[in-house]
């Protein structure tokens, strides 16, 4: 990899990582490469650096997805699964980086459709899950879900995780789902406190297409996706989850692995 | 326990239910005993017959619960924890208790109050359980938590359940809360979906006043009660659960237990 | 697939099992393919018929799966996720296999090997799982675990189980465990009450090599595989599990799913 | 309370506690109390202090509560949810004790015995908890629960846990068991990794008369009481757990609370 454009994609409203981002773009400049901050022009771009928290990774991968820019994510925010190069160590990272010398990992991303009667209305490209939850009035929805045309259960509970092996540790985790080694090619199926306590987790082939239809009234079941966007379903909508055919390249600190992750942020030992 | 004064209370809408009532009202009279539907005059009544399923129960104890009048639930609705004199077994049952043949088990409530600032802004009466939890759209709230004044921790979290013996085979066990003998007098403290994995739920003694604190921005927390009443909270809003001086007096039939219920609701064996 | 030569495998010491194996070898001979109960003929076989539970299904799967022989098991056990094949349906399946009409399923199996300083001691073949565990006098045990010479971490637990998906509804539910969609190919690491709450259980590669390092005293630990064989381990002995190249051809009754069978079970709806 | 004579009880094999409760005896000869390391004089004793960890402490309440006398537990071992006094405020908290400006908490202990026929063949006083469990060779045993003279269920299982509100943080809640509050009164019934999935943990009145039936083959089943005492269990034996009329009286540094302890054991926040 030869890198000559680079965008740099910030956590918004934080004076300290503006200055971190401003830096950084100086830092390019003097290495003769060309840095932006300008999000539109990520088709151009052959790196990105991310410069923020995990949530500033989710919504950079959903853009940067769709042109398979590799990430490099600098941790300027709390404790962070996906963003694992410190401030400390940044500046070693990208040297290696700009020399050729960086290990990347491709990280499984989905696509998230929402269909109502023969209509799609609605897609998104995510890293880690898609979430059909109760709204704040709801006290139990019902989803009947599908994989592959068969029909898995009618969920009653407060609603249906799908997710990647990277999002796995997020919600799904909280939710009692199971860790996936993130550079896996698998799905996750996992029910918010269900009502029926034998509803367990469920790993699917990647291949799988996971169909939540609502089985709730109207004004009662969302999806969210990767926490950050989503839309109220009706009665009878239709979300379906697939693979992408397009994944993240994440690129990762030589010399640190998944397990090293995990034991620190899960406090093991 | 002489009866002469019946309330019969009814989960509404449902043609069966009510001409149920109406078949038991005329049987009461049979027997020289008054019955009526009228929930204004619960004060005067020296027995109340539920006809529905646990929701309608949850509503008739909140009411009941003011004048300690003992509650025969029989079960119109779906399968019910509390409701557990079948329809087929209700006259034999009700035979037994004008003729002073019965058993009553004490359920302990709860009194569920809102602080903000120094004003009490709203109070209920509860059977099951309070449940502080996110709204909509929210992704994670905040709440601290404090038992008799102590510090318990901040949860970061979907929400709080705080249950009563008899909510615990309620919403607590779909959040992976335990069992608690019915009769028993504790509180049971169960985060929903918590961040930090090793949240566990918490028993604690019957006479704790626990408390939880909004430590979220506004419009994202909600308290309801009894998974049926409650309200949009604001932030450093304080709810507060103690027992309630007043209990549930539960009409139970004669040779069923307690895990007999359990090990049918649960489908053990 | 054209059968000729049939092996019945039969679960032991039970009458009526021997009555069913007896009156199968007739049906086939009536069909002009040779019968035989003698497992030592297992290579020359072109089908196995197990008649049994799981477990008599689970030692077949350890001889058969030597040779790649399709296995056909019908159900004379109890709750069986793997028989799913009736009495009532056995001679209409059998007699679509026999017409070539039949579906197989590939499930993953596994090789568990075990060292002791520069020496293997013991290695078997396994559909369902190996079981590192505490023995009867033993407190807590301490084990390392390895993914592919990476440390994971040492785990303090009753014990570890290294499931296949096959096996993820065995033990490994009863653990804490997800469901894994049986002909998936993966590894499912789940630590059995572990002292550290936050040991997840973990899906790996399958493609992984798992390594578990007894650090615990000796007469304390032990392996056990697919719950039917295993020794007692020494401290510092390894178990290695792998995936292995020798897969199990499960035939399954055409029209029924996995999702069928889960909802079963596991008592759902 | 006076405190005259004191018993020290010492963590086993370790030249550092020795030290270290040599110590303490010449501190309290200064003070003008005699101080002893034999645990025969516990009769005459008023004040047990135990230098070690929770094992330690554990097995001097099965000693010190036959005679009720108070016990201050400094950590020696590991970390321990019983043994809160640090060395470092050992003799500041010793200090307040002999002046008599020390608080004590009453903790629920049981007595656990088990019968075969009708004889009484065993019968310990325990802290934490009773298990009925697995040998190395069983796979899964059959229990039959029964509380009251109720029956629960059979439980098929790698065994059950009776526990004290004490016992509640140490095998329970590697069970999936929730955390009591230390100075409740209840009885906690955790099976260990259940074949049904839906045994949750129990929460009992601490006047229930717990009853566990061995229901599997000779050989198989074990009882240990508080991880430390034990003996194999035949077919059909009773192992019975009630509530104990001595408690431990366990001396409890000022201004520290469980809540306080909860939190640094687990991790939170």
């Amino acid at each position: 990899m030869r890198v000559r454009n680079v965008i740099i994609v910030t956590k918004p409203h934080q004076v300290e990582v503006a200055k971190a981002a401003a830096d950084l773009a100086e830092w390019f400049k003097g290495r003769g490469v060309t840095a932006t901050l300008d999000r539109d022009r990520a088709a151009g771009a052959d790196l990105c650096v991310v410069v923020g928290g995990d949530g500033t990774l989710l919504s950079a991968a959903r853009i940067m997805g769709e042109h398979q820019v590799p990430i490099l994510a600098i941790n300027y925010g709390g404790l962070g699964f996906l963003t694992e190069v410190t401030r400390g160590e940044m500046y070693d990272v990208l040297d290696r980086v700009l020399a050729g010398d960086s290990v990347t990992d491709s990280r499984m991303m989905i696509d998230v459709a929402v269909y109502r009667g023969d209509a799609e209305v609605e897609r998104w490209h995510a890293l880690n899950d898609a979430v059909i939850h109760k709204g704040t009035l709801a006290r139990i929805i019902e989803l009947e879900a599908r994989v592959d045309d068969l029909y898995v259960t009618r969920f009653r509970s407060d609603g249906l995780i799908v997710s990647t092996p990277t999002g796995s540790t997020a919600y799904n985790v909280s939710a009692g789902g199971p860790v996936v080694y993130p550079t896996m090619l698998a799905l996750v199926m996992t029910p918010i406190c269900p009502h029926t306590l034998t509803n367990l987790p469920l790993i699917l082939p990647a291949d799988s297409r996971v169909e939540v239809v609502v089985r709730s009234a109207p004004d009662e079941v969302y999806v969210t996706v990767d926490g950050q966007v989503g839309i109220k379903l009706a009665s009878e909508d239709r979300v379906t989850v697939q693979k992408s055919k397009r994944s993240l390249q994440l690129i990762v600190p030589a010399g640190r692995n998944f397990f090293d992750v995990l034991r620190g942020k899960l406090k093991w030992g």
